[in-house]
């Protein structure tokens, strides 16, 4: 089966973007891993915001991305760009027909909103946290509104010489 | 100089203490390098808070702990146990004087007033964090109300069987 990767870069003290949804902090001098991720994907869940805002950033913003097939998830969009699909009911049953389909492993790329649904869901299976050294003070959550204690398993931790450390987990039954 | 030193055990999501104050997800089946620790530190930094939770906890609450020199920080308390001293203005001058002192270093306990406090204040080297493999989804977070973005330089990690990560980091000029 498909697995559904919560992969995103994340500040010490658990932010994904500082309070002015500054990004700039996001290391980007190195591969950090992410080419061997690339690889492993070819499917991409986004929130109605972080879709929202990848859509302001144009077709700019997603230099380096591969190419892979989106699926939005809202409840008040009725339309979404060309090519993309909407999820606007019924998450639990859509992503787990999807994650049965014959493909590569699913991009969970957030937002906080998503994130918090499909893991109380529990339909996300791993998560890839790049862990940036430094403290924002504040900002968007990477994490909120979780329903119960979530246990993890560490499956690889990795550390770059620029002091960030990448740790993976696993979720569920192993 | 002596240095100040965060150790804490924390979630993935970066919270000390679950909703109702529960520590019960802290892993105590092994050493995780504490012992190794203790022999640094001759002191202890507490808040108001941290301070009457041991006391409530009793003498039974300081198994394994080392005998420490103990700091009480709090503008509301006239007075503390024999044997501690209290802290209760000048912050910045106290500390830094303490610093100067001969001795071993120096551990900051918590709680998350505290630490914000001598974080904006510049007052703490190192930040030794248990990251333990779990995200409780609420609670009492680690940071909180730090008023500046903090860069941190990654100056070692560990990985246990258990799945804890120790990340070690220090802070301010090296």
């Amino acid at each position: 089966m498909r697995k559904v990767i919560l992969g995103v870069a994340v500040s010490l003290d658990a932010f994904i973007a500082g309070t002015n949804d500054d990004y700039d902090w996001c290391f980007t001098d190195q591969d950090y891993g992410l080419s061997h991720f690339f690889k492993r994907i070819d499917t991409m869940f986004l929130g109605r915001k972080t879709y929202e805002m990848t859509l302001a950033m144009g077709e700019n913003g997603a230099g380096g991305f591969p190419k892979l097939k989106e699926y939005i998830f809202s409840t008040t969009l009725n339309k979404v760009k060309e090519g993309a699909t909407l999820i606007n009911s019924d998450i639990k049953t859509k992503v787990e027909r999807i994650k049965m389909e014959k493909g590569k492993d699913i991009w969970l790329f957030g937002g906080a909103g998503l994130t918090t649904s499909l893991l109380n869901l529990g339909l996300v299976d791993e998560l890839s946290l790049a862990v940036h050294p430094i403290l924002l003070g504040g900002g968007k959550p990477l994490f909120s509104k979780i329903k119960d204690r979530i246990n993890l398993t560490l499956v690889d931790t990795k550390t770059f010489s620029t002091g960030l450390v990448s740790l993976t987990y696993t979720l569920g039954p192993t």
